[in-house]
């Protein structure tokens, strides 16, 4: 069964064609038996001129430019370059079986992965004033698919769907309550996928019970959350009502006072929108530093004795070892602290320097294991810690293809 | 040696006269050979009609009402009443040794108490911006005393002062740095008096080496801020750039996503000024709950099954907690947890609650001894608990006055 895998933004496609083992797939470490066969990006949709990038299994990498009104002639030109005689991996959309689609937003109303039906198109409809800037690229998505295959099955996979476990007096706001009643202000989170993905692969990674098990998922990224897992329910998770909450991010502030949002309007005269722009593209990394939202550069400027750089590493794991201790006292105790993400899985220098000094807590990082270590699933644990500390890959994609293919299969079951 | 110590609001002069030891006072301990002879508050001033209640050591209690126009009038009535033949203390004035004066803000140029001098009136002048709705009430209280009893040394304590030792690591918001350099805009902490006076009295209590302790105060009150001290230096606090970000508040909403903060202005069609307001003095308990911003209202509609009630006691709690467990991360562990303030020292229900679950870090409270306990320093630390749990009262006025006695006698040393 193939499956495609769709992460559509305002005005780019970012697709994967995913081969999924026959019979499903049952554990997350059965990576490697779902198998990538091509990903590309189209970008610059509704643009002059758009690209379309794509990579498949044992061709060459293609580049090719056109004009592209919209999503649905996007999706047109990635089935096409699928079915390229030259650059595609399969010969007829009919090998294709169904569609997933990330959805950023699910407000309250969808805790789960959901077949895309009209019923639940207009339920998504209803999301897109929490996530105005992602839901209505990703209901174009679904509408381009629905156009171009109508027969093919679709579901949507939502970021916040995990973090709907937390219970309220996590998600909500001390902020009058009519906000929540009128507004639905309140904690959502986001990376719910990555999380779920790598909690599953962590507590099957070391045979923990996951009905039981106590885990700090940190994801961390150019965007970076942090959640707190019991017994596979997400319990508290950094990003909030919006992703600009929680970790110093590349451009994202994290945590704020509210006083100095006020302060900063009303000092440089901003508007609402404006000072959003402040928070969410001109903070985090970048901000403090002056130089990068990349954590790679900061740690060279950082080595060549830039202090704003410095103090810009010093913060990103501050925040993260102090997030840590946080979730560790709301669940009671932690069983494994994992990390993923491009800086999670790739930055070691980064995981050294959050776990230090949570001894106290009986997590000690081997630090040789951990040293020069990329990329790789892995326990870093020190002998006699414990806690378990491990590094643990992620995979968006596989998640959505994963969820997909058993909603469709379950689906399939139901009509026969 | 009797001293006025004055907390001077836009429209109020709370007053406080203590006899301080002979000697002066070395350790926290003394509290009980530093005697409050009178105490009192000015109210309305400005307005129509203003009150002056007082009750000195001895004599009934007492409340008048004149007009005040301004803070100068208000001290000179606040001595006559000190001098008062039915309801003083004193006989003249020339016993008052020297005030203390209750100062909000000293942003970065105040790292400690400070003696009035013309220099210092200067650089206070400056910090205005930092806490305009306080800092220039401050300053007009200090200015009353020069003009009424002009020959008395003043000396300003600094809510801020204590936290000037934070790292900037965690001082600073992951904004963009220029407003750092521009508007002074970083985390700088408030209740520093109380953290300071219960942290130093947690450590001699224990007798704990204060030079290496690490204690996380838990001061709980209308406004309630958290601090992470070690060896006597505050690392971190909860209360940033304003008091109104970390735990929830009577009326204040601690934490939040300033992604809240944008949708509420755009929902609203809010001002800056305006949401100030929402999150300032519309939140918190009372905005949750929709009932009361005072716990003990909240812990009896939580006991007769108020929904909303209860949601706001678990968000207090649970918040607090969080804190406790990420102070203890950044500081690499814990040797004391001690609770002060209004509600930290007698709402013994909410610090078993907050207590529940640290026992991972090893802090287990007694919960037998903790229970129905109000208002005296006591032990409250389960048998075998590695961590030490307390309940420490506070006394803003009292360190004020010892503040203040200490510079004016390092001043006579010097001078004479």
């Amino acid at each position: 069964m193939k499956i495609l895998v769709l992460n559509c933004g305002s005005s780019s496609i970012k697709y994967q064609l995913i081969e999924m083992e026959e019979g499903g797939s049952v554990t997350a470490s059965d990576v490697l038996d779902d198998r990538l066969i091509a990903k590309g990006i189209v970008e610059r949709i509704g643009l002059d001129r758009a690209d379309l990038t794509q990579h498949a299994d044992g061709k060459e990498k293609v580049t090719v430019s056109k004009q592209v009104a919209n999503h649905q002639e996007g999706v047109q030109w990635v089935l096409e370059y699928l079915m390229h005689p030259t650059h595609g991996v399969i010969k007829d959309v009919s090998e294709i079986s169904a569609a997933g689609h990330r959805v950023a937003h699910g407000g309250e109303t969808f805790k789960k992965s959901t077949l895309i039906t009209p019923k639940v198109m207009e339920e998504l409809r209803k999301t897109v004033s929490l996530a105005p800037l992602h839901n209505p690229a990703n209901i174009k998505g679904i509408e381009s698919i629905s156009a171009v295959l109508p027969s093919i099955p679709q579901v949507a996979v939502f970021d916040t769907s995990f973090h709907q476990s937390m219970p309220d007096y996590a998600y909500m706001y001390a902020i009058p309550y009519r906000y929540y009643e009128e507004h639905k202000i309140r904690r959502y989170g986001f990376h719910g996928t990555s999380h779920k993905f790598v909690v599953e692969k962590a507590a099957e990674f070391y045979g923990l019970d996951y009905g039981s098990a106590k885990i700090i998922s940190c994801h961390l990224g150019n965007g970076a959350s942090i959640a707190a897992v019991v017994g596979g329910r997400s319990v508290d998770t950094s990003m909030g009502y919006t992703p600009v909450e929680g970790l110093v991010m590349g451009t994202r502030a994290g945590d704020i006072d509210a006083g100095v949002v006020f302060d900063i309007m009303r000092n440089e005269g901003l508007t609402a929108d404006e000072a959003s722009d402040v928070f969410n593209r001109q903070s985090g990394l970048q901000g403090i530093s002056g130089l990068s939202s990349d954590m790679r550069d900061l740690n060279a400027a950082a080595s060549a004795g830039n202090d704003r750089a410095r103090l810009a590493l010093d913060m990103f794991a501050y925040r993260v070892k102090k997030y840590i201790g946080a979730y560790a006292a709301a669940m009671g105790g932690v069983d494994v602290i994992l990390f993923t993400g491009g800086i999670g899985e790739n930055d070691f220098v980064i995981r050294a320097r959050i776990c230090k000094g949570l001894e106290f807590m009986g997590a000690v990082l081997d630090v040789r294991r951990n040293d020069g270590l990329r990329g790789v699933d892995t326990d870093l644990t020190a002998d006699g810690s414990r806690v378990k500390i491990c590094l643990m890959t992620t995979n968006e994609e596989l998640v959505i293809a994963r969820e997909t293919e058993t909603i469709v299969n379950c689906q399939l079951s139901i009509v026969n």
